[in-house]
Protein backbone atom coordinates (compact mmCIF):
# COMPACT_ATOMS: atom_id res chain seq x y z
CA UNK A 1 0.00 0.00 0.00
CA UNK A 2 1.52 2.90 -1.31
CA UNK A 3 0.41 6.75 -2.02
CA UNK A 4 0.25 7.82 1.44
CA UNK A 5 -1.30 10.76 1.97
CA UNK A 6 0.64 12.42 4.28
CA UNK A 7 4.56 12.31 4.94
CA UNK A 8 3.75 12.15 9.22
CA UNK A 9 1.06 9.42 8.52
CA UNK A 10 3.69 7.45 5.97
CA UNK A 11 6.66 8.08 9.42
CA UNK A 12 4.03 6.55 11.86
CA UNK A 13 3.34 3.65 10.39
CA UNK A 14 6.97 2.79 9.24
CA UNK A 15 7.26 2.81 12.69
CA UNK A 16 4.87 0.94 13.79
CA UNK A 17 5.33 -1.82 10.89
CA UNK A 18 8.64 -2.43 12.06
CA UNK A 19 7.35 -4.03 14.82
CA UNK A 20 7.30 -7.52 14.56
CA UNK A 21 4.14 -9.72 12.54
CA UNK A 22 2.56 -5.76 11.99
CA UNK A 23 2.47 -5.84 8.24
CA UNK A 24 2.06 -1.96 6.89
CA UNK A 25 -2.25 -2.55 6.26
CA UNK A 26 -2.57 -3.27 10.04
CA UNK A 27 0.83 -0.52 11.06
CA UNK A 28 -2.16 2.12 9.14
CA UNK A 29 -5.10 0.65 10.96
CA UNK A 30 -3.20 1.05 14.34
CA UNK A 31 -2.33 4.52 13.27
CA UNK A 32 -5.16 5.72 12.43
CA UNK A 33 -6.84 4.42 15.83
CA UNK A 34 -4.54 6.62 17.02
CA UNK A 35 -4.98 9.09 15.35
CA UNK A 36 -9.14 9.22 16.94
CA UNK A 37 -7.74 9.60 20.61
CA UNK A 38 -7.51 12.78 22.20
CA UNK A 39 -4.34 14.20 22.68
CA UNK A 40 -3.71 13.37 26.42
CA UNK A 41 -4.76 9.49 25.23
CA UNK A 42 -2.18 9.64 22.61
CA UNK A 43 0.61 10.84 25.00
CA UNK A 44 -0.55 8.46 27.69
CA UNK A 45 0.22 5.72 25.14
CA UNK A 46 3.98 6.56 24.15
CA UNK A 47 4.51 7.59 27.62
CA UNK A 48 4.03 4.61 28.95
CA UNK A 49 6.16 3.16 26.05
CA UNK A 50 9.00 5.93 26.80
CA UNK A 51 8.54 5.59 30.53
CA UNK A 52 9.11 1.68 30.32
CA UNK A 53 12.31 2.59 28.60
CA UNK A 54 13.68 5.12 30.43
CA UNK A 55 13.05 3.25 33.78
CA UNK A 56 13.03 -0.34 33.77
CA UNK A 57 15.36 -2.29 35.62
CA UNK A 58 16.43 -6.12 35.11
CA UNK A 59 17.10 -8.05 38.47
CA UNK A 60 20.98 -8.33 39.12
CA UNK A 61 20.14 -11.93 40.24
CA UNK A 62 17.62 -13.54 38.28
CA UNK A 63 17.98 -10.55 35.09
CA UNK A 64 13.92 -10.87 35.21
CA UNK A 65 12.61 -7.38 33.89
CA UNK A 66 11.59 -5.27 37.21
CA UNK A 67 10.93 -2.03 38.85
CA UNK A 68 14.08 -1.89 41.22
CA UNK A 69 17.61 -4.07 41.42
CA UNK A 70 15.98 -7.50 42.82
CA UNK A 71 12.80 -8.46 41.55
CA UNK A 72 10.03 -9.38 43.65
CA UNK A 73 10.51 -12.85 42.89
CA UNK A 74 14.37 -12.85 44.23
CA UNK A 75 13.56 -10.73 47.34
CA UNK A 76 10.26 -12.94 48.30
CA UNK A 77 10.77 -14.86 51.29
CA UNK A 78 8.05 -17.30 50.17
CA UNK A 79 9.81 -18.56 47.47
CA UNK A 80 11.71 -22.12 47.74
CA UNK A 81 15.47 -20.61 47.50
CA UNK A 82 16.85 -24.21 46.99
CA UNK A 83 15.45 -24.02 43.56
CA UNK A 84 16.73 -22.01 40.08
CA UNK A 85 14.41 -22.60 37.02
CA UNK A 86 16.28 -21.74 34.35
CA UNK A 87 14.16 -20.05 31.15
CA UNK A 88 14.91 -18.50 27.43
CA UNK A 89 13.39 -15.00 28.30
CA UNK A 90 10.45 -12.84 30.85
CA UNK A 91 7.73 -14.79 28.89
CA UNK A 92 8.38 -17.92 30.22
CA UNK A 93 8.60 -16.77 33.28
CA UNK A 94 5.11 -15.33 33.35
CA UNK A 95 3.66 -19.12 31.98
CA UNK A 96 5.51 -20.61 34.30
CA UNK A 97 4.00 -18.29 37.10
CA UNK A 98 0.33 -18.47 35.93
CA UNK A 99 0.50 -22.12 36.22
CA UNK A 100 0.74 -21.95 40.02
CA UNK A 101 3.14 -24.92 39.58
CA UNK A 102 6.60 -23.62 41.08
CA UNK A 103 7.24 -21.60 43.63
CA UNK A 104 11.38 -21.80 43.19
CA UNK A 105 13.48 -18.93 41.78
CA UNK A 106 14.47 -18.44 37.99
CA UNK A 107 17.07 -17.42 35.93
CA UNK A 108 16.35 -15.52 32.61
CA UNK A 109 19.30 -16.20 29.57
CA UNK A 110 17.87 -13.80 27.61
CA UNK A 111 17.95 -15.94 24.52
CA UNK A 112 19.30 -19.45 23.46
CA UNK A 113 22.26 -20.44 21.81
CA UNK A 114 21.41 -20.45 17.86
CA UNK A 115 25.05 -20.41 15.25
CA UNK A 116 22.48 -19.17 13.01
CA UNK A 117 21.96 -15.84 14.45
CA UNK A 118 25.09 -15.42 15.83
CA UNK A 119 24.55 -15.85 19.37
CA UNK A 120 26.94 -17.78 21.46
CA UNK A 121 27.24 -18.94 25.15
CA UNK A 122 28.93 -15.48 26.13
CA UNK A 123 25.70 -13.40 24.29
CA UNK A 124 23.12 -15.49 27.34
CA UNK A 125 23.55 -15.32 30.80
CA UNK A 126 25.13 -18.49 31.50
CA UNK A 127 28.49 -17.48 33.07
CA UNK A 128 26.21 -15.33 35.93
CA UNK A 129 24.26 -18.87 36.14
CA UNK A 130 27.13 -20.41 37.08
CA UNK A 131 28.29 -18.13 39.40
CA UNK A 132 25.26 -17.89 41.46
CA UNK A 133 25.74 -21.60 42.13
CA UNK A 134 26.45 -22.03 45.75
CA UNK A 135 25.73 -26.05 46.84
CA UNK A 136 24.66 -25.06 50.22
CA UNK A 137 22.10 -22.54 48.81
CA UNK A 138 20.68 -23.94 45.74
CA UNK A 139 20.18 -27.87 45.35
CA UNK A 140 18.41 -27.81 41.54
CA UNK A 141 18.54 -26.29 38.53
CA UNK A 142 15.25 -26.93 36.20
CA UNK A 143 16.30 -26.44 32.73
CA UNK A 144 12.92 -25.34 30.58
CA UNK A 145 14.28 -24.07 27.72
CA UNK A 146 11.84 -24.78 24.59
CA UNK A 147 11.94 -28.60 22.56
CA UNK A 148 14.12 -26.87 19.54
CA UNK A 149 17.18 -27.88 18.45
CA UNK A 150 18.41 -24.26 19.50
CA UNK A 151 16.95 -25.06 23.15
CA UNK A 152 18.68 -28.77 22.97
CA UNK A 153 21.90 -27.45 22.32
CA UNK A 154 21.59 -24.66 24.76
CA UNK A 155 20.07 -27.21 27.30
CA UNK A 156 22.84 -29.39 26.86
CA UNK A 157 26.15 -26.56 27.27
CA UNK A 158 24.19 -25.33 30.30
CA UNK A 159 24.39 -28.99 31.64
CA UNK A 160 27.88 -29.47 31.10
CA UNK A 161 28.96 -25.96 32.36
CA UNK A 162 27.04 -26.87 36.13
CA UNK A 163 28.54 -30.88 35.77
CA UNK A 164 32.34 -29.19 35.61
CA UNK A 165 31.49 -27.90 39.16
CA UNK A 166 31.86 -31.53 39.62
CA UNK A 167 31.24 -32.10 43.88
CA UNK A 168 29.76 -28.58 43.99
CA UNK A 169 27.47 -29.38 41.03
CA UNK A 170 23.86 -28.79 42.13
CA UNK A 171 20.63 -31.56 40.47
CA UNK A 172 20.24 -30.98 36.98
CA UNK A 173 16.40 -31.57 35.59
CA UNK A 174 15.01 -30.72 32.38
CA UNK A 175 10.60 -30.27 32.29
CA UNK A 176 9.00 -33.05 30.52
CA UNK A 177 8.56 -33.70 26.73
CA UNK A 178 5.63 -35.75 25.51
CA UNK A 179 1.90 -35.35 24.52
CA UNK A 180 0.61 -32.05 25.08
CA UNK A 181 -2.56 -32.79 27.43
CA UNK A 182 -5.56 -32.98 24.94
CA UNK A 183 -3.80 -33.74 21.94
CA UNK A 184 -4.56 -37.13 20.34
CA UNK A 185 -1.46 -39.46 19.36
CA UNK A 186 -2.44 -39.77 15.75
CA UNK A 187 -1.62 -35.99 15.34
CA UNK A 188 1.41 -35.57 17.47
CA UNK A 189 4.88 -36.20 15.48
CA UNK A 190 6.61 -39.12 15.51
CA UNK A 191 10.00 -37.69 17.28
CA UNK A 192 7.39 -36.16 20.01
CA UNK A 193 5.54 -39.76 20.18
CA UNK A 194 9.00 -42.16 20.12
CA UNK A 195 10.53 -39.64 23.34
CA UNK A 196 7.18 -40.11 24.92
CA UNK A 197 7.53 -43.91 24.95
CA UNK A 198 11.08 -44.14 26.03
CA UNK A 199 10.87 -41.58 28.72
CA UNK A 200 7.25 -42.89 30.08
CA UNK A 201 6.82 -42.59 33.57
CA UNK A 202 5.22 -45.09 36.02
CA UNK A 203 1.30 -45.07 36.68
CA UNK A 204 -0.20 -45.52 39.41
CA UNK A 205 -4.04 -44.96 39.23
CA UNK A 206 -3.97 -40.79 39.28
CA UNK A 207 -2.57 -38.49 36.45
CA UNK A 208 -0.42 -36.86 39.21
CA UNK A 209 2.94 -38.30 39.48
CA UNK B 1 -1.76 -13.41 31.42
CA UNK B 2 -1.16 -11.37 34.63
CA UNK B 3 2.04 -11.84 37.04
CA UNK B 4 3.65 -8.93 34.92
CA UNK B 5 6.99 -8.63 36.74
CA UNK B 6 7.18 -4.64 36.78
CA UNK B 7 4.72 -2.40 36.79
CA UNK B 8 6.27 -0.21 34.01
CA UNK B 9 6.12 -3.21 31.64
CA UNK B 10 2.18 -3.66 32.38
CA UNK B 11 1.32 -0.22 32.14
CA UNK B 12 3.01 -0.20 28.18
CA UNK B 13 1.58 -3.72 27.61
CA UNK B 14 -2.16 -2.56 28.64
CA UNK B 15 -1.51 0.35 26.18
CA UNK B 16 -0.45 -1.37 23.32
CA UNK B 17 -3.43 -3.85 23.98
CA UNK B 18 -5.76 -1.26 23.75
CA UNK B 19 -4.80 -1.27 19.87
CA UNK B 20 -7.69 -3.06 17.65
CA UNK B 21 -6.88 -6.39 16.84
CA UNK B 22 -4.17 -6.85 19.79
CA UNK B 23 -3.91 -9.15 22.61
CA UNK B 24 -2.22 -9.22 25.86
CA UNK B 25 0.05 -11.33 24.42
CA UNK B 26 1.08 -9.91 21.37
CA UNK B 27 1.44 -6.29 22.97
CA UNK B 28 3.61 -8.30 25.18
CA UNK B 29 5.72 -9.24 22.27
CA UNK B 30 5.75 -5.77 20.68
CA UNK B 31 6.92 -4.18 24.04
CA UNK B 32 9.55 -6.50 24.27
CA UNK B 33 10.56 -5.60 20.98
CA UNK B 34 10.78 -1.90 21.22
CA UNK B 35 12.51 -2.77 24.82
CA UNK B 36 15.24 -4.31 22.79
CA UNK B 37 16.16 -1.50 20.66
CA UNK B 38 18.59 1.62 21.66
CA UNK B 39 16.76 4.79 23.07
CA UNK B 40 17.02 6.47 20.19
CA UNK B 41 15.11 3.96 17.86
CA UNK B 42 12.23 3.88 20.44
CA UNK B 43 12.51 7.91 20.33
CA UNK B 44 11.95 7.75 16.94
CA UNK B 45 9.08 5.34 16.97
CA UNK B 46 7.27 7.11 19.72
CA UNK B 47 8.44 10.57 18.21
CA UNK B 48 6.55 9.21 14.96
CA UNK B 49 2.93 8.57 16.45
CA UNK B 50 3.58 12.20 18.83
CA UNK B 51 4.54 13.92 15.36
CA UNK B 52 1.77 12.71 13.63
CA UNK B 53 -0.82 13.35 16.43
CA UNK B 54 0.30 17.06 17.06
CA UNK B 55 1.03 18.21 13.43
CA UNK B 56 -1.42 16.04 11.19
CA UNK B 57 -4.05 18.25 9.14
CA UNK B 58 -7.30 17.30 7.54
CA UNK B 59 -7.63 18.92 3.52
CA UNK B 60 -10.36 21.09 4.07
CA UNK B 61 -12.34 20.37 1.05
CA UNK B 62 -11.82 16.51 0.72
CA UNK B 63 -11.18 15.75 4.83
CA UNK B 64 -8.26 13.49 3.44
CA UNK B 65 -5.63 13.43 6.12
CA UNK B 66 -2.88 15.95 4.84
CA UNK B 67 0.69 17.47 5.57
CA UNK B 68 -1.23 20.87 4.45
CA UNK B 69 -4.62 23.20 4.59
CA UNK B 70 -5.14 21.35 1.06
CA UNK B 71 -4.41 17.85 0.17
CA UNK B 72 -2.16 16.94 -2.78
CA UNK B 73 -4.91 15.83 -4.64
CA UNK B 74 -7.23 18.26 -4.17
CA UNK B 75 -4.33 20.46 -5.29
CA UNK B 76 -3.23 18.92 -8.43
CA UNK B 77 -3.68 20.28 -11.69
CA UNK B 78 -3.31 16.49 -13.05
CA UNK B 79 -6.90 15.49 -11.71
CA UNK B 80 -10.17 15.69 -13.01
CA UNK B 81 -12.23 18.31 -10.88
CA UNK B 82 -15.49 17.41 -12.52
CA UNK B 83 -15.86 14.20 -10.42
CA UNK B 84 -16.00 13.81 -6.69
CA UNK B 85 -15.48 9.82 -5.46
CA UNK B 86 -17.12 9.46 -1.94
CA UNK B 87 -15.45 7.32 0.41
CA UNK B 88 -15.91 6.24 4.08
CA UNK B 89 -12.27 6.65 5.15
CA UNK B 90 -8.32 7.14 4.54
CA UNK B 91 -7.56 4.20 3.66
CA UNK B 92 -10.27 3.63 0.93
CA UNK B 93 -8.55 6.64 -0.71
CA UNK B 94 -5.37 5.06 -1.06
CA UNK B 95 -7.08 1.97 -2.02
CA UNK B 96 -8.56 3.68 -4.85
CA UNK B 97 -5.41 5.45 -5.93
CA UNK B 98 -3.28 2.18 -6.03
CA UNK B 99 -5.52 0.57 -8.69
CA UNK B 100 -4.57 3.26 -10.84
CA UNK B 101 -7.75 3.86 -12.52
CA UNK B 102 -9.21 6.89 -10.95
CA UNK B 103 -7.93 10.77 -11.76
CA UNK B 104 -10.77 12.89 -10.60
CA UNK B 105 -11.01 14.12 -6.46
CA UNK B 106 -12.42 12.16 -3.21
CA UNK B 107 -14.58 13.51 -0.73
CA UNK B 108 -13.93 11.02 2.87
CA UNK B 109 -17.05 11.19 5.11
CA UNK B 110 -14.68 9.79 7.85
CA UNK B 111 -17.20 7.25 9.09
CA UNK B 112 -20.90 6.17 7.94
CA UNK B 113 -23.98 5.94 8.91
CA UNK B 114 -24.75 3.46 11.62
CA UNK B 115 -27.87 3.80 14.36
CA UNK B 116 -26.17 0.65 16.26
CA UNK B 117 -23.07 3.05 16.99
CA UNK B 118 -25.22 6.32 17.68
CA UNK B 119 -23.57 7.60 13.94
CA UNK B 120 -25.99 10.26 12.14
CA UNK B 121 -25.62 11.95 9.46
CA UNK B 122 -24.52 14.88 11.31
CA UNK B 123 -21.34 12.98 12.57
CA UNK B 124 -19.87 12.49 9.28
CA UNK B 125 -18.67 15.04 6.22
CA UNK B 126 -22.10 14.76 4.39
CA UNK B 127 -23.37 18.60 4.79
CA UNK B 128 -19.63 19.95 3.53
CA UNK B 129 -19.98 17.42 0.72
CA UNK B 130 -23.66 19.10 -0.73
CA UNK B 131 -22.15 22.47 0.44
CA UNK B 132 -18.88 21.34 -2.29
CA UNK B 133 -21.27 20.71 -4.90
CA UNK B 134 -21.57 23.53 -8.11
CA UNK B 135 -23.16 22.42 -10.52
CA UNK B 136 -20.94 24.30 -13.59
CA UNK B 137 -17.57 22.27 -11.48
CA UNK B 138 -18.71 19.38 -10.01
CA UNK B 139 -20.70 16.94 -12.73
CA UNK B 140 -20.55 13.74 -11.30
CA UNK B 141 -20.29 12.47 -8.05
CA UNK B 142 -19.31 8.79 -7.43
CA UNK B 143 -20.23 6.53 -4.20
CA UNK B 144 -17.86 4.43 -3.45
CA UNK B 145 -19.44 3.26 0.26
CA UNK B 146 -19.37 -0.50 1.43
CA UNK B 147 -21.57 -3.21 0.15
CA UNK B 148 -22.78 -3.08 3.80
CA UNK B 149 -26.38 -2.35 5.39
CA UNK B 150 -24.81 0.95 6.77
CA UNK B 151 -23.05 1.43 3.35
CA UNK B 152 -26.14 0.84 1.25
CA UNK B 153 -27.86 3.58 3.80
CA UNK B 154 -25.39 6.05 3.77
CA UNK B 155 -25.48 5.87 -0.34
CA UNK B 156 -28.97 5.99 -0.23
CA UNK B 157 -29.35 9.33 2.29
CA UNK B 158 -26.16 11.21 0.47
CA UNK B 159 -28.17 9.94 -2.78
CA UNK B 160 -31.47 12.04 -1.90
CA UNK B 161 -29.44 14.98 -0.30
CA UNK B 162 -27.78 15.09 -3.81
CA UNK B 163 -31.27 14.54 -5.92
CA UNK B 164 -32.75 17.22 -3.54
CA UNK B 165 -30.15 19.80 -5.41
CA UNK B 166 -32.66 19.15 -8.29
CA UNK B 167 -31.70 21.01 -11.58
CA UNK B 168 -27.96 21.83 -9.54
CA UNK B 169 -27.57 18.08 -8.63
CA UNK B 170 -24.59 16.36 -10.48
CA UNK B 171 -24.79 12.94 -11.93
CA UNK B 172 -24.59 10.21 -9.10
CA UNK B 173 -23.33 6.53 -9.62
CA UNK B 174 -22.04 3.88 -7.32
CA UNK B 175 -19.31 1.56 -7.71
CA UNK B 176 -20.33 -1.65 -9.24
CA UNK B 177 -20.87 -4.75 -7.29
CA UNK B 178 -21.13 -8.10 -8.26
CA UNK B 179 -18.73 -11.22 -8.62
CA UNK B 180 -14.97 -10.92 -7.41
CA UNK B 181 -12.26 -11.25 -10.36
CA UNK B 182 -11.46 -14.37 -9.73
CA UNK B 183 -14.23 -16.16 -7.82
CA UNK B 184 -15.86 -18.88 -8.40
CA UNK B 185 -19.87 -18.50 -8.55
CA UNK B 186 -20.46 -21.41 -6.19
CA UNK B 187 -19.23 -19.82 -3.55
CA UNK B 188 -20.63 -16.49 -4.02
CA UNK B 189 -23.68 -15.34 -1.63
CA UNK B 190 -27.08 -15.44 -2.76
CA UNK B 191 -27.35 -11.46 -2.55
CA UNK B 192 -24.26 -10.96 -4.74
CA UNK B 193 -25.22 -13.24 -7.41
CA UNK B 194 -28.26 -12.33 -7.81
CA UNK B 195 -27.83 -8.64 -7.97
CA UNK B 196 -25.08 -9.54 -10.38
CA UNK B 197 -27.51 -10.89 -12.63
CA UNK B 198 -29.85 -8.05 -12.34
CA UNK B 199 -27.59 -5.59 -12.96
CA UNK B 200 -25.43 -7.52 -15.53
CA UNK B 201 -23.35 -5.57 -18.29
CA UNK B 202 -23.06 -5.59 -22.16
CA UNK B 203 -20.64 -8.06 -23.66
CA UNK B 204 -18.55 -6.93 -26.03
CA UNK B 205 -15.86 -9.65 -26.58
CA UNK B 206 -14.18 -7.88 -23.78
CA UNK B 207 -13.99 -7.15 -20.13
CA UNK B 208 -13.28 -3.84 -20.18
CA UNK B 209 -16.89 -1.93 -20.62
Amino acid sequence: MGNYPSILLENAVNQVASLPGIGRKTALRLVLNLLRRSDSEVETFTGAITQLKKEVHYCRICHNISDSEVCDICNSHHRDRSIVCVVENIQDVMSIENTGQYSGLYHVLGGIISPVDGIGPKDIEVDSLVARIEPEQIHEVILALPATMEGDTTTFYIYRRLAALEDKAPRISQIARGIAIGNDLEYTDEITLGRSILNRTEYNGTNNH
